[in-house]
């Protein structure tokens, strides 16, 4: 099947899910939606997330999506149940993804969780972890401050190293913790600090990494995927500053992003 | 819904991946199904792993469970298909996981299979891993040494190891070869000697791992996935010896195997 499958996050975060589904499903189409002028989500009530979802999702079920990706663990824990009753092409968010890969690489059975306090506050992550295992200590944290460093660009800067191994201070108390969720995103672009921060006994669990392999799954099970008879052509579309947006997409992208479009979204 | 977990395979080898669906799952219960008496099926023609299948298949059927694993990679690479289309609940067998992992984990891009006569006649693992990504180099092997070597109980021994890594000559050749899918259920009791044998450089994709996270995935994307009210009590059946049966398993599994029920196939 030629359709594309679409992919949309409050900003440059969900690049880190394109990019895993670039290089794990090279024949397929994808049209990205970021939501940059609104970033971030994870600070606004449920009711303004869901709101500016689904207008997002909108705009691309005109592009004739065959599939959702909701590369946005805010978006996920609040809109994933919702859109999956709305819409009839399969709908994939990013939290069981990064619970199921978690669940697999834990030996202590002591899981860390970061994500957006949006995110962290709805107990998605726990939810989801606790659905699946039994006897999990599971131990979360709000990390605000990530979200507006990717989002700049400064993500790789000295001043992001220390944001980041003073915000994970209270993680590491926890000795037995072996396996940590990046629960938003815009994470993976702090991999290297968050990764120093936490120690090399700790395995770093990429939402992004893992949710291109269930879409891999499903768009299998359902026999919806691409006959890889042409080289994709990606679009990216963004509510905010292409320029911006392209330039972070070109320090993380394998893939050339030079054609970002602004777009505005019909406001429901 | 609290119903079972089918899982069949051509003896124990299925076991490695009824072991990671009860760690990773561990509300869900299985009923497992080995034809010992016909193992292997590697050396069978398609007509007749076909008809073996199917035979236990309905055994599993008559016992309500609500999906179906196949835990053997001859037994996938000749009827998922047909099983996908004949029965109304999901079926997932172990190569596209074992596929998508090993693409999600390649660097170089050159993977090797290995795995019994039929599965690598049959080409199921390179058309997998061709259908979803490109520009891959592929090297695959059958070693129909292995299985018997596993059904025997004599897999820790040094005669084993010999013969591993007399087996795996020819894949060595290959310097850039990065992963390897053992296409075979039965090969992960050969691990250690297996990763010995291919150097630490080689990542090991094992299909039992894999498929757990996929039936994981495609429970809940189904909504089927177990309520957690009760401690499963997983029941196993064979064709062959229970004796040798529950000796394997008692080595391999975490969880007590002592009530293993020999039974009798209905040929159709």
């Amino acid at each position: 099947m030629d359709r594309p499958i679409g992919v949309i996050d409050s900003g440059v975060g969900g690049l880190t899910v394109a990019r895993e589904l670039m290089r794990q499903l090279p024949k397929e189409q994808l049209i990205y939606l970021g939501d940059t002028v609104r970033c971030p989500y994870g600070p606004r009530p449920k009711e303004e997330v869901v709101r500016f979802t689904t207008e997002m999702v909108t705009f691309l079920m005109e592009k004739q999506i065959k599939m959702l990706v909701i590369a946005c663990n805010t978006a996920t824990a609040f809109t994933l149940d919702y859109l999956r009753e709305k819409l009839t092409i399969p709908v994939i968010g990013v939290i069981d993804p990064g619970a199921r890969a978690a669940i697999k690489v834990t030996e202590t059975k002591a899981i860390g969780v970061i994500g957006t306090e949006g995110t962290i506050k709805s107990q998605a992550y726990p939810e989801a972890l606790k659905q699946i295992s039994a006897g999990l200590n599971i131990y979360d944290l709000a990390c605000p401050q990530f979200v507006p460093l990717v989002e700049s660009g400064h993500f790789s800067s000295e001043a992001a190293e220390q944001v980041v191994e003073t915000s994970l201070e209270p993680l590491k108390r926890h000795k037995e913790l072996d396996t940590l969720i990046l629960g938003c995103t815009h994470y993976p672009l702090l991999t290297d600090w968050i990764q120093k921060a936490m120690g090399e006994h700790v395995s770093i669990i990429s939402s992004g990494e893992e949710t291109a392999r269930e879409v891999s799954a499903i768009m299998s099970y359902q026999k919806i995927a691409c006959d890889g008879k042409r080289i994709p052509d990606h679009q990216f579309y963004t509510t905010g500053s292409p320029i911006l947006f392209e330039q972070i997409a070109n320090r993380w992208m394998d893939y050339p992003v030079n054609t970002v479009e602004q777009i505005v979204i019909d406001q429901t």
